[in-house]
């Protein structure tokens, strides 16, 4: 009991009370707000926030040893990028529900089992993105495979582990999530060796 | 030339022509745009874009081996995480030199050689937030080093590779661009081996 109170108490290391807290905007996939929040000092400060509903993103692997990738349009670089299938969660879906939805929508595989590999905030500055990793064993392709949603275009791409080392160096691979991706399939054929 | 052209027309696969655009909020961090865009297939639909400018995270090592690490408060998720350095670019700053300047702002510490590491998007679904990676070698504590933001306070962290993974499976250590530099160390021991 006292162990918790102390766990709970680390978490609020330098904490920000919230003084106010104004909502700026509720869109279809974030919102922002702003808090009036007291420092640690007394001296008050604003933040700015970004509230979302969190996603998965899924490393799956051919049975050939090739990575599934997808390339997609981003708007907010007005550039499209090779990213690791994903996608957000939807209100009230287990993640490793959305993990397999996403994975069959984007990429027409399916898989015999998901293993979660780590979870983390993807830009803790200002938002609350968390992205929950997962590893997809014995994929299989499903003929009548869940389609997209209708505003979604995504190309297909697998990639041999070299492949994915030079589309990172080329920055065709250019995102947080498929960084992390490419390098733990790295470590695990360096921990094989 | 022709191969540059190529490679351009890449960058635009699947494309999302801006016909309209409407800034909802300019912060001190962010802003805020919805973009009214046509699709591939002729319809449109919105996109809800954050624009940041961009920002730096430092792997940094000490004599005897420790990762350099800060614990602040992120009032996005109202708790406190353990992360690497890091910090936004200022305008026109080379992302080396903010990348010196966290350092010591946040650590006390200054180093003999910045490398680069890797740079990617944090959120490319709905934000243009770029972070570069850089790797600190030979460190040294500065007496009078450069202080905080007025409403920044962290507290400096040093673990080991084996503390950090178990940070990790303790969500203490909990967003991207931290997971991604232990395990980089990882994959630099492993690689050793």
């Amino acid at each position: 009991m006292l162990n918790r109170t102390k766990e709970v108490d680390k978490l609020k290391k330098f904490e920000e009370k919230t003084l106010s807290s104004q909502k700026i905007f509720t869109g279809k996939v974030i919102s922002l707000q702003v808090d009036d929040v007291e420092l640690p000092n007394g001296k008050t400060s604003k933040r700015e926030i970004i509230k979302h509903p969190g996603a998965v993103a899924v490393i799956a692997i051919t049975d050939d040893g090739r990575i599934v990738m997808v390339e997609q349009y981003r708007k907010a670089m007005e550039r499209s990028l090779v990213e690791i299938p994903a996608g957000k969660l939807e209100p009230g879906e287990e993640p490793l529900k959305t993990a397999e939805r996403e994975l069959e929508e984007e990429t027409g595989y399916v898989c015999e089992r998901m293993e979660h590999v780590i979870s983390f905030y993807t830009s803790p500055g200002f938002a609350d993105e968390l992205v929950h990793v997962y590893v997809a064993h014995q994929l299989s392709k499903k003929e009548d495979a869940a389609s997209l949603d209708e505003d979604e275009f995504v190309e297909v791409i697998e990639l041999t582990l070299e492949e994915a080392q030079q589309y990172i160096a080329e920055e065709k691979i250019y995102d947080a999530k498929t960084a992390y991706a490419v390098q733990y399939l790295q470590l695990m054929e360096a921990l094989q060796k």
